[in-house]
């Protein structure tokens, strides 16, 4: 399944180790707190686990995984200097440029 | 429509401006950069425009608008001090809670 991760951390330590496990967990960056990838249920299950173990006694930390449908990135838009790369959000290719 | 928007801006004076101009637009905030709501074909069209102008000759700025499904709502998930309101992401009632 695809889904979108976002979050709200406000301790800098922490939203570095969120992005590290994010990206670990096969995410793909695609905003500086936004994240995008194909997770099976279990993985989804896991990732869950690992960020509620590192949200343990933190306050005003917030994390979202929004299950996205592939058609999403057909019906979406960019505005600004540094665009998402369609074509891979798209899954016309395996490759993501950042 | 249901959208999500969601932002990555440099300028603390420009994010501001963009924040208001998605909660006039009709917007939810559930995340500090992150936005939801429906909009017609034409308010997402003249939102773009808005976005569009605020963000000429500025660096570091970028602004995405991903077409949602309602059920993302339901397969999604939160972990941390603040959820969002899912019933009203879910669509089973008018107003947010926040």
């Amino acid at each position: 399944m695809l889904y979108l991760a976002t979050y709200d951390i406000e301790r800098n330590s922490l939203r570095t180790k969120i992005a590290k496990l994010l990206e670990s967990s096969g995410l793909d960056r695609i905003q500086f707190s936004v994240f995008v990838g194909v997770l099976t249920n279990s993985q989804q299950i896991a990732l869950q686990k690992k960020v509620g173990k590192l949200f343990e006694s933190q306050e005003n930390a917030n994390f979202m995984l929004l299950l996205l449908e592939q058609r999403a990135f057909f019906d979406s838009t960019h505005v600004g200097d540094r665009p998402p790369d369609w074509s891979y959000l798209k899954g016309e290719k395996d490759v993501l440029i950042f």
